[in-house]
């Protein structure tokens, strides 16, 4: 651990490296808050697009005694799994102490941890000043325009700590977070890793190759398609570049998670080609219960226990307006809506609203909503 | 096919075979239509139940020559798979016709329909009176209690004709469909199961093997899963006793498929086991691309090809009536919401409300509603 303890203020400059999605997303926070951010890109026109929306000033638009002066406090590596290590080692190097400058602190926020921190550790850099992180947030679009400085409120974001790391930068990267909203969870890098091929690489990979089975589907079979295989692949829909490099520098934990799931689907194969074998049903019937034991470990909103909330299904008009009506109504009868999902089936023009409220509310708003003369269905 | 092509009218009675939350859901259903129903369960209790809200009159509680002069036009059998056929082939022979009586049809409703359909022909049967079918409707609550009549609006229902069966047959359970306020999709029993392995079988069984893999997580890692995760398993948290009854007499199809994924599991295991030889980000690219392309292929909602909508995210309070202003809002804006998902973050007390919608109307919508107050992310 470092040898100061203070609780540092993030003042900036901050340096952004990196400024697509995520990075000109902190830099827009960051601007809000009145925090000095330059600009860095290997691609003139993302970095000047950047500049554009307000996400900061380009460093290169700064003469050389300009950028002397306004040396970062922090170097936010802002690139993807397979080039963040290098550049936070650059930004080690480049931004290291001199006279009363101490070094800028410098994070990435590539969604693998591990990787990123060897490279440092190897290449002999000033590995005290470099504390990846990861905020857990995201668009489905890409690039400075889809730019948010809000992307990461209420996100949880990964600081991974490690034993070279000094706590003073441990705690800057923490204030950075903190100053974008999120909210702050301490992991060592391989935890992060194992964490994130549990919680996001193994389900995107699996919905993936579930996907590609409905490549040679016939498309009448798929407009009978329910919510459920809506669901099931919906994140199988992700851009390949990213996922790409994420698998590759992930791949040990994922392949360890991955074993496993071959050993089910060979036992579950073996049972089906043999359905009316003894013991085959109890073996089906164990799948689906383990099933059943792990998604009943998620914990649900607000980081509570996951909790039973009871449902009910509303007939909604294909109209604008239908649902607001509806959702105005469960209002003025002083219900709080936890979770709300629309579906429609194929050549209905009307929708089915779910919606999970307090199992103490359920029988009061069914009532009260048929009243209204709403169609409850559950 | 039959020799008479007359339109039948379902006037009943229907007899009800199994009263749970389908059979029962089906008596309402027609009950609030004026048809007469009849209602027989295995269990007096659930029989009892269902007579109790309205689903129809307990078969058992008429006298011989009533139930005489009350034979019933159709028999609707609503038994979990592995015993629909046998129930099938009782109903044909019980309401064989004599005298005037032309013989009730009879469907199943099971979500299988190769195995019941080779039981009935080869019972020996009048198999011309039997049509398979299958709504593809239900609720996470089971039992007669659970019942609602709206259950089957504007959801598929698939009815499976076969070469014996009579036209007017095919079309009374038609007819029966349509009465529910379902939408009629013709399928042979054996495309059906194919379709249903594929769209609703396979991503069960997928859903719960990656499910399985959570029971020895560490719940802080899972309290930091977002949605994706919770999507992709959402379906793992079903009733682990009708699944096993499905597994085991679809398991030919089933297993079909599940040949094809084991395969692209195992070479994704082999890439990731060496993610920097030559070729092995390609292979990665191309799983992740193949992906894509299976889930586009899924039509959106109304049946109609899948249309690319705008999305954005808005930042609700997690108070009553928040949700609903934000959508009276929208309502005033005029425009439609396409797709409604409420978000949480771990944690927070703050959701976001990913809302679609037509992309003509999104950047009008953006600006509508940061003008009135609204913190739109996305």
């Amino acid at each position: 651990m470092g040898s100061q303890d203070i609780s540092p203020v993030l003042t900036g400059p901050v340096l952004v490296i990196g400024t697509g999605l995520l990075g000109a997303s902190i830099g827009l926070g960051l601007r809000a808050a009145g925090v000095p951010v330059y600009l860095q890109d290997i691609s003139p026109t993302v970095e000047a697009v950047a500049e554009d929306i307000g996400a900061g000033t380009r460093w290169s638009s700064l003469g050389e005694a300009k950028r002397a002066s306004c040396a970062p406090q922090l170097v936010l590596v802002a690139a993807p799994p397979d080039v963040a290590g290098d550049l936070c080692v650059q930004a080690l190097n480049t931004y290291a102490p001199h006279g009363d400058y101490p070094g800028a602190t410098v994070t990435d926020i590539a969604s693998v941890k591990s990787l990123p921190l060897r490279q440092v550790l190897e290449s002999g850099a000033d590995a005290s000043r470099y504390v990846g992180s990861h905020p857990m947030a995201g668009r489905e679009k890409s690039g400075p325009v889809a730019a948010r400085g809000e992307l990461f409120q209420a996100r949880p974001w990964i600081i991974c700590e490690h034993e070279a790391a000094r706590t003073e930068c441990v705690k800057l990267v923490r204030a950075l977070a903190v100053e974008l909203g999120a909210i702050v969870t301490a992991l060592s890098a391989s935890e992060h890793d194992e964490t994130v091929a549990l919680i996001s690489h193994v389900p995107q990979a699996v919905s993936s190759l579930l996907a590609t089975r409905l490549q040679h589907t016939p498309l009448y079979a798929l407009s009978l398609a329910g919510q459920g295989l809506r669901d099931t692949v919906r994140i199988a829909g992700s851009d390949p570049r990213l996922w790409v490099q994420i698998f590759a520098a992930n791949a040990e934990p994922m392949v360890r998670t991955l074993y496993g799931m071959r050993q089910d689907l060979d036992r579950l194969i073996a049972t089906l080609e043999n359905p009316t074998a003894p013991g085959a049903r109890l073996d089906l019937a164990q799948l689906m219960s383990e099933g059943n034991a792990g998604v009943a470990r998620i914990p649900g909103k607000h980081g509570t226990v996951p909790t039973a909330f009871a449902t009910l299904t509303v007939l909604v008009d294909d109209t604008p307006g239908s649902l607001a009506r509806l959702l105005a109504d469960i209002g003025e009868l002083g219900v709080n809506v936890e979770d709300l999902r629309l579906e429609h089936s194929t050549g209905a023009d009307v929708g089915m609203a779910e919606l999970s409220v307090s199992p103490a509310k359920h029988d009061g708003l069914v009532t009260g909503l048929t009243e209204r003369g709403w169609k409850v269905v559950t």
